[in-house]
């Protein structure tokens, strides 16, 4: 756990920061072949989870950066909600990851870049919990720049 | 792993068949103090997979019956993609439930009762994958009275 006091920065400094670590658990997924997406839970400038992709390794469809994030960051915590925990997703959320922090209802979900097909926002509904607050775009550039490498590699 | 020769019955026994499989699975998280929902898939008339919601336990929002049902899946048949297979669930599947099964691929779902606030249908979006086939109702009656039972005895 790492602590990072904000006090005196503005909060999207402190959101750059944040998807910079994002970004580095995307890194490691990458390092495994995964598709590169990494997360992060913040609680009170206390890193309590961290996620990357692992369908390969796992086998699971369902091993997703944020679902391993929220697992963790629920250990870390020792309660069930999220309330309060910042969530840094270096791709927007799918449907599931989306459904999953309903039942977090994690505070607020700060993304980098959009997915615009599996991406839950297309689906134009309101899946996300009303306590939970969205913002995208954080360091999007890089974000989606890791995915659009790893697929060309792919082809 | 149990096999059943549903060759000469009709479709909708076979469904009650499983679907009173789920319910088991459903009693065993009752008898834990858990939500009672509980999950099967079902391939080429075999049980691949098995789960029943275990959020107390594993203090974990995601421990849905649905989603260890798919891990389960998945390991037993060796590939991430339930392609043939049939998930067989006591309550209508929440949006991650229904966002996880779109990754699996999985053919048919068949739930038991509605879960008309938080499950996947009221959303009105399309959350399931386009090959993905529903079927709701089977058992319905024995479904929600092991919840209403469950929550009755909680207030």
């Amino acid at each position: 756990m790492s602590f990072y006091n904000f006090e005196n920065t503005n909060p999207d400094e402190e959101d750059i920061h944040y998807m910079k670590l994002a970004l580095a658990e995307a890194q490691k997924a990458l390092a495994e072949d995964e598709i590169p997406i990494g997360a992060i839970v913040v609680c009170k400038n206390r890193i309590v989870g961290r996620g990357y992709n692992l369908t390969e390794r796992f086998n699971d469809v369902t091993a997703h950066a944020e679902m391993q994030a929220f697992t963790s960051a629920a250990q870390t915590i020792g309660g069930k909600y999220l309330t309060g925990c910042t969530l840094y997703v270096t791709i927007e959320p799918c449907v599931m990851c989306a459904g999953a922090s309903y039942w977090t209802q994690v505070s607020r979900i700060v993304y980098g870049a959009r997915e615009e097909k599996r991406g839950f926002i297309s689906k134009n509904a309101n899946l996300l919990h009303p306590k939970t607050d969205l913002k995208g775009g954080v360091l999007a550039d890089e974000c989606a720049l890791l995915m659009k490498n790893f697929f060309a590699k792919k082809r």
